[in-house]
């Protein structure tokens, strides 16, 4: 398993610890994580905070180079606020838990040219299936249902 | 003119007065503001509030129904980060002042049924484009390129 998965997974682990929805993420230039988070609508009453968001904005301000060489990790397929994020600043790969608990917009991201790696990993789903059938209407909160 | 949109201008230029991104944006539910902000990439080092980002997070938690019956107002035309959250949370009316200094994702708005409103205003225009001229290396670092 890919170290820097294993670690949006932490992240996706660190947010249900406190709480929150079990969705995190990494960002990676050149072989390191330069920005790490997790989902934050329940910490931070955030309503924009989605793992990859926080991930990004923990990265802090960054040329349009550095997005352009990064790697985007994260432990469920990314919403159509993330996937716009990652057109705006042109991350051009992103690595992907799991998609069967919800479907972002991969197709999207596809057509315009991102490299889309799905994992199908088993923990994510798990995190993300039990936290459904436990907060339902938290979940569809963050994803505006 | 829309006083709303007046409002989404005076932002514009509140940011401007701070030293940032000249584009500010208002969320209007039942003909009322319940969110308001402008670009804060220069005063929050943030890379993800962009107008509309900082007046839709500002609005706080809100239930899907509010979203889905309000018009986001907003100075520019909104880009795949902006874009891809109005349609997250199925905003279905976006009011925009002017697109010739930046073209965004209204043509993906419009293919996923959002009604798009464009003002052409002049001051809106002309806050985009003095900025650009003074300082075009944070505009760029703004759309990503």
């Amino acid at each position: 398993m890919d170290n820097f998965f294993i670690e949006a997974v932490k992240e996706a682990e660190r947010g249900l610890a406190e709480g929150g929805i079990p969705i995190g993420s990494v960002l990676v230039h050149n072989g390191k994580i330069i920005g790490r988070g997790h989902n934050r609508r329940v910490q931070n009453g955030s309503v924009i905070l989605h793992g990859e968001m926080d991930a990004l904005e923990n990265a802090g301000r960054q040329e349009a180079k550095v997005y352009q060489e990064s790697v985007l990790y994260t432990t469920l397929s990314p919403c159509p606020m993330c996937s716009g994020t990652i057109l705006l600043y042109g991350i051009p790969k992103v690595i992907i838990g799991e998609n069967k608990t919800f479907m972002g917009e991969e197709k999207l991201l596809k057509e315009r040219g991102v490299e889309v790696i799905v994992v199908d990993d088993a923990r994510c789903k798990e995190l993300m299936d039990t936290f459904i059938k436990e907060k339902p209407s938290l979940w569809n909160e963050d994803i505006g249902v």
